[in-house]
């Protein structure tokens, strides 16, 4: 590189993936480590990543009728225990507070993996009569799962995500509210993180310990990995049960309510890096990016800079008072920074490309002179000459197709990498010479599934919903498969 | 009570405060104790209110230049001792993680209590130069400080926060930003939750461990009992030194920035309760209010529900099409509910006033012939027909004048119970008789302090800033007093 002085240089992709990616990560100053192990920092840049998403699904959430509340980071190890699957799921991974205040606790607190113990135990009081329900939570909260191998975002000790739970008189209503859960998902994944998505059931093996079934939806990587970008667990009566939440119905019979929980988590933020970037770091999908466009001016003398910040004032009172309308009709103004650093032009290019700023404009005193700027796009470095008085007015519309842009992309790479496959012996070559997601006849056996799992290091992400029975013999033991299963690696 | 059987009684206020309190934020389902000892439950009336000042104080901390961050959960105990005055502060409460993944730990890890250590054990690597400065930094999270006796929202073992973090390369920088920050309270407190407040600093016993001086701002509840609601400390070099974070100086020296933190929580739900509620519940400031306006049809035939029904549908239309423009330009709908609850009108007003909406409409077939709506006011029950039509271009402006008139009474009750005192047979009469703040000289003696506070069970909240010298005698042992500190019985 011929500029190798200036730049903050990353791995390639192509070379390696995961350097690449703790490249970008750190690089881009998105987040780090921390003293403690496992646990991470979010920067201020992928904070801001974060609260994007946070805030679309919050909406998304409020609007399906979900309110949101706070429930204690503590459940007492008793709690922890009702459920007997639950606790063996989890207990593995728990952190615990033995002391406090200066004393030994009589019974040990664990810090949540999750809520659902400690929510059924207290809603047991809510819950009286069938006027009480549906009764539809959201939280937004840290969870601590112990984890012995981390990478930043993907799987930490620590994370952030929201985790909802409901209670409703009837399965059906159950049943239709994971369908509610997945379907946030599946719009934040494809509508605003451009991310498509598959919808899917997990199998007995991967379900939510203690759930009756678990829904997810799957996202492919550009290193052919797949990655799970939320669940949506029907729990049954299950936790209903063991905590002895009961209702009177209109039927004047008392009975358990029917449980949902699903959760949304920081791990989104990796997601939408790896879904999305290359070799000169993040790109990402404007209604994200903290930073949409990006102008920089190019000077060498005095005389130069005051004539490209002339130019550029009109710009940015004019970017100001920008409005772009979002899918739901909300308007906001085009997020904008000038970079009037002292550092060269190569010097930011590289620092906003490594950051995902999906438009560039450059602005020197010959442009100044044509009354134009060139727009460069992040996603494919394609340059455009752009005269300055008309370039706040169609920003918006820019950035709507740049979005659209980046999930067409998206969704061909995932259809390019996604194979179909009835043979073990071409599954298992496919997964090491074109890794991506497989779609292949299975048994519907635990063990044969877990076989699968040993000798390849795929396993089956779900059972995808969207599709007819098409039946088939399993690509391992040959018995009858009805559908075929979405296998992939995975993070 | 003639409606005795329709309605969720209180305790009143005036006969025993802290069960109304306690009573106000269980029946109006603001929040509950959990499972856990001291740890609450926060539903979603209290969880909304939170959710509108956290978002009022998050614009406050951006547009002054702050970014959102997240550090862990976690403080392993050789960080949480590096500063020993603020060990010595919060040790004794500390909750500590010692097992965790099915082992032991080789080292302790405090739950959060604050993160000053932390944070400057990592900020060190982030900070080598002048032009990494000023850092300026805010979480949003949740914290553990294990509590003996607990109150809802006011004292709660863990609690919901955001605590800035910031680090700059002069004093006088630092100083500004303590400023910055107890502004950001004031604002707030003021023109947000309606509740005035004193600016002071804190005394050398009340200030933060580890900090150089503390300021924090006080208000009165309505029980004549002071509470504080934010601090903003001047850290200046202590914890910097203690973690050797080092920067190279314009000047080419290396040196210690100056650091500051500030914090403000969900006990400010509790401030918002005591400092407007009487004996029907809460009186809710309209812009933190989750409903605004809530609509009570009137009717007792299917003949009478019809007609108010029809009244009402245009009038919901318009409400959703309201504009009402808020202190910093934004603008959003009017907040409203229609009860159509199968209850009588009285359980509907009980019901309504004890949350705190600021306005009840009352329409029925009467009001509907004269195509009019009993309006009544939360304050004061004031009562006022309303031309239906006109309503919801009116209400913007009524809940301006609502949201100035419920400050404006509060004003006047923090000035009615601000005592002017000099003799300490005065000072203990008054705190019995008329309790709320009390000026009053003071030598400046930490001992003396102590002394007053175990006479009388009243500490120095502040010395206000906003006073000029005014030399008198100690009211307690007769030495010289620069200005008078302001005391009050405590939450």
């Amino acid at each position: 590189m011929a500029k190798a002085g200036f730049v903050t240089s990353i791995t390639r992709q192509s070379e390696d993936f995961p350097a690449w990616y703790n490249d970008v990560v750190r690089k881009a100053e998105l987040a780090d480590y921390s003293p403690v192990r496992g646990c991470m920092i979010i920067r201020p840049y992928g904070y801001a990543i974060w609260e994007s998403m946070r805030d679309e699904l919050d909406r998304h959430i409020k609007r399906t009728g979900h309110q949101n509340v706070y429930f204690p980071l503590f459940v007492p190890r008793s709690l922890l225990e009702k459920e007997a699957e639950h606790v063996e799921g989890f207990n593995p991974q728990v952190a615990w507070v033995t002391h406090a205040g200066g004393e030994e606790l009589n019974e040990w607190l664990a810090i949540r993996p999750t809520s659902e113990t400690l929510i059924a135990e207290v809603v047991k009081d809510w819950i009286q009569s069938y006027r009480d329900l549906p009764l539809l939570m959201n939280l937004w909260n840290n969870v601590v799962r112990w984890e012995l191998r981390t990478r930043l975002f993907l799987r930490t000790t620590e994370f952030l995500w929201q985790e909802a739970h409901t209670f409703h008189a009837t399965e059906q209503e159950a049943v239709d509210e994971v369908a509610t859960g997945l379907e946030a998902y599946r719009s934040v994944a494809e509508d605003w993180l451009a991310i498509p998505v598959i919808k899917g059931r997990k199998t007995e093996n991967e379900k939510f310990p203690g759930a009756v079934y678990t829904l997810a939806v799957e996202a492919l990587m550009r290193d052919g990995k797949a990655l799970q970008a939320g669940t949506s667990h029907m729990l049954g009566q299950n936790f209903a049960r063991a905590a002895n939440i009961e209702f009177l119905d209109r039927d004047n019979e008392r009975k358990n309510p029917h449980g949902t929980s699903w959760g949304f988590s920081t791990r989104m933020v990796g997601a939408t890096i790896m879904a999305h970037g290359d070799d000169s770091g993040l790109v990402l999908p404007p209604n994200v990016a903290p930073v949409q466009v990006v102008i920089v001016p190019i000077f060498r003398s005095d005389e130069d800079r005051t004539a490209v910040a002339g130019a550029i004032k009109p710009l940015e009172a004019a970017l100001r008072d920008s409005r772009r309308t979002l899918p739901d009709g909300r308007t906001e103004p085009v997020r904008f920074q000038v970079d009037w650093r002292e550092e060269t032009p190569g010097f930011k290019y590289n620092h906003w490309e490594l950051r995902g700023v999906p438009f560039r404009l450059e602005v020197g005193p010959r442009d100044v002179a044509a009354e134009q700027g060139m727009l460069v796009k992040r996603i494919d470095r394609s340059k455009e000459p752009v005269p300055l008085d008309r370039l706040a007015a169609e920003l918006p519309d820019r950035l709507d197709a740049y979005q659209r842009e980046i999930f067409g992309r998206a969704v061909a790479f995932r259809d390019d990498n996604t194979h179909r496959i009835d043979e073990y012996d071409d599954f298992k070559r496919v997964l090491d010479e074109q890794p991506g997601f497989v779609l292949a006849p299975w048994c519907g056996d635990s063990a044969c599934e877990k076989q699968i799992s040993t000798d390849t290091g795929a396993t089956i992400r779900i059972v995808p919903l969207d599709q007819s029975d098409e039946p088939g013999a399993c690509l391992r033991d040959g018995r009858p498969s009805r559908q075929p299963a979405l296998f992939a690696r995975a993070y």
